[in-house]
């Protein structure tokens, strides 16, 4: 794992004070600033280069009635994403960053030719997840693999020349995977977690959070105990991709930018699994999702926006990457007090 | 005044009803859209094309000690706009905005020649305010005359074709002055406004708060009453300007995106003066200046950010620019549910 280089942070701090400004008036803007610059091991970290790789995958557990959209729109949305027509697809475009769409087991038939451009990736691992209520959702084996196609989707946009990684996922039930995961690796319960998802009534929460706490007692029962038992018991085939994801690029020392409710539930698995990947995430938001702000809490993030987002697919990152981009050319761009012949203030 | 074309706004909000999310999933960037919508007229608004202007004065009042940078800074600080080296300059460009600044009452000279491009307007009403302390800060002519210098910066920015104003400003010591003014305009103490500026010591803001309280207790003396009696006594060059720039784009039907403190107090003038201005405000962040929360809540506006800035200059309305565009895009770009041939939820 490489190291934070304290060192270029200090400097990259020490620049901070020397620009054209009260010291600390740009806020979390320098705070960036200076995180990347010990991650870049770069004093002036260059420009952004964000790629985007949503997982898609089905999930068994939809059959329990979980979520407001029928399983089927999980491939639906792959083909809406190849389009350009879906959100990801429309803040991809707008705030520059590269788009794959990596599908580790969505079930159902793509309902069009797709025009992939080269972007859709098809990598099955197995035809979706069984039902997490009654079974593990994964085989060790089908589990490792979806890990597997994650980290070598993170490896590959790295070898790309991309300096920032984004996850997104579709997985049409997967809130209620990604509840029963971060039940698991916090001290949450069911109730505090689990939320409407893509917009459940009231009634139907109730029913989900069931069905969480049943498949949290089955796992338990089954002798679940490691990051990865739960991964493989309650997980998703999608958000093992995303733990693997995230866990690569951790280890080759690439700044992860973290999305919502799912993406925030690989990233505890992951760090579960290896504490030091907690250096390289930041969070762009916390959604609306009920648990997500107790994910982001359990892993000590802090999210850049609040702005009642509840999508997934990468949207809340994605949203949040100028914001990014805005903060490092601030800390490159900026002239010095010296350089501009501006007095310093008297702090 | 024109009026909010509110059929519009509800073909608008019936658009993102059939986009292909749950929805509300994209929570304020819905509103967002819808705003524009019935600001524009148009059911799908066009790209922004953002102006920034950032007015500049100096303050009498300086000479109390208020401001931890001396009042030269002001004057150095247009030279470092002109420049390129301020923050505004780098987020402008970042972000796709022009940037023109208008010297309303810089009473210090420039220290350097200036490369100006075209962009900085010299018009000074006069070399910077009285002492607001003591005596009223303008004239009431000196007040319409920066007021119309605000108007008019606005009329040019609409009439180039800019469909999203940006105010900012530069004046050494103008926190006072606007913790004054929304004092005078809010129900709130001089304690609950005053804050710490550029970054002075407690000990400096307890002065600076008896600062804000002479001011008050004199300019009432002195029978202020109205907005614009406030705006002169206790105000500032930049502020006026700001306010008259506000109100014009808001009688020409052309949405404005606040900044901080500042910018804010100088909205709440315009507000209180003409309560319709407020139909054409959002509200970029709320800054670490102490008042800004309170100001925001006499507008009924709540802010897109909260990043810990105190900068001042345009620069958190700047920054916010893109999810602005993020939100317009995705409202025009992303395909409806039977476009994408996507099952629609049960919500």
């Amino acid at each position: 794992m490489k190291a934070i280089a304290n060192d270029i942070a200090l400097a990259a701090q020490a620049r901070q004070s020397q620009l054209t400004k009260p010291l600390g008036s740009l806020g979390r803007l320098e705070d960036i600033a200076i995180w990347f610059a010990g991650r870049t091991a770069q004093s002036i970290p260059k420009r952004l280069q964000p790629a985007i790789c949503i997982f898609a995958a089905d999930h068994g557990v939809a059959i329990e009635g979980v979520s407001a959209f029928p399983a089927e729109v999980t491939a639906q949305m792959v083909v809406n994403f190849m389009h350009g027509g879906a959100a990801i697809s429309v803040l991809a475009r707008e705030n520059q960053a590269s788009l794959n769409v990596i599908d580790v087991g969505v079930k159902h038939d793509y309902p069009n030719p797709i025009n992939s451009q080269g972007k859709l990736f098809r990598s099955p691992v197995c035809a979706g997840t069984a039902n997490l209520r009654v079974t593990a959702a994964m085989t060790e084996a089908q589990c490792q693999k979806a890990w597997q196609i994650g980290a070598g989707s993170a490896l590959h946009a790295i070898e790309n020349g991309k300096n920032l990684l984004i996850g997104g996922e579709m997985g049409i039930a997967n809130t209620t995977a990604a509840a029963a995961l971060i039940c698991a690796l916090t001290d949450h319960a069911a109730d505090e977690i689990v939320g409407l998802g893509t917009g459940i009534e009231l009634a139907a929460r109730q029913h989900k959070i069931q069905v969480v706490n049943d498949a949290l007692a089955r796992a338990k029962a089954a002798g679940a105990h490691s990051p990865l038992d739960w991964l493989r018991e309650v997980g998703g085939l999608e958000i093992a991709a995303l733990a693997g994801y995230y866990t690569a690029a951790a280890e080759a020392g690439i700044p992860i930018l973290l999305d919502g409710f799912i993406t925030t539930a690989a990233a505890l698995v992951a760090v579960k699994a290896k504490p030091e990947v907690a250096d390289w995430l930041l969070a762009s938001h916390v959604s609306q999702e009920q648990g997500h702000r107790a994910a982001l809490a359990a892993l000590n993030l802090t999210p850049l926006l609040d702005l009642g987002l509840r999508l997934g697919e990468g949207s809340g990152a994605a949203l949040a990457l100028p914001l990014l981009q805005s903060a490092l050319t601030l800390h490159r761009e900026m002239a010095t007090f010296t350089e501009a012949g501006v007095a310093a203030g008297a702090m």
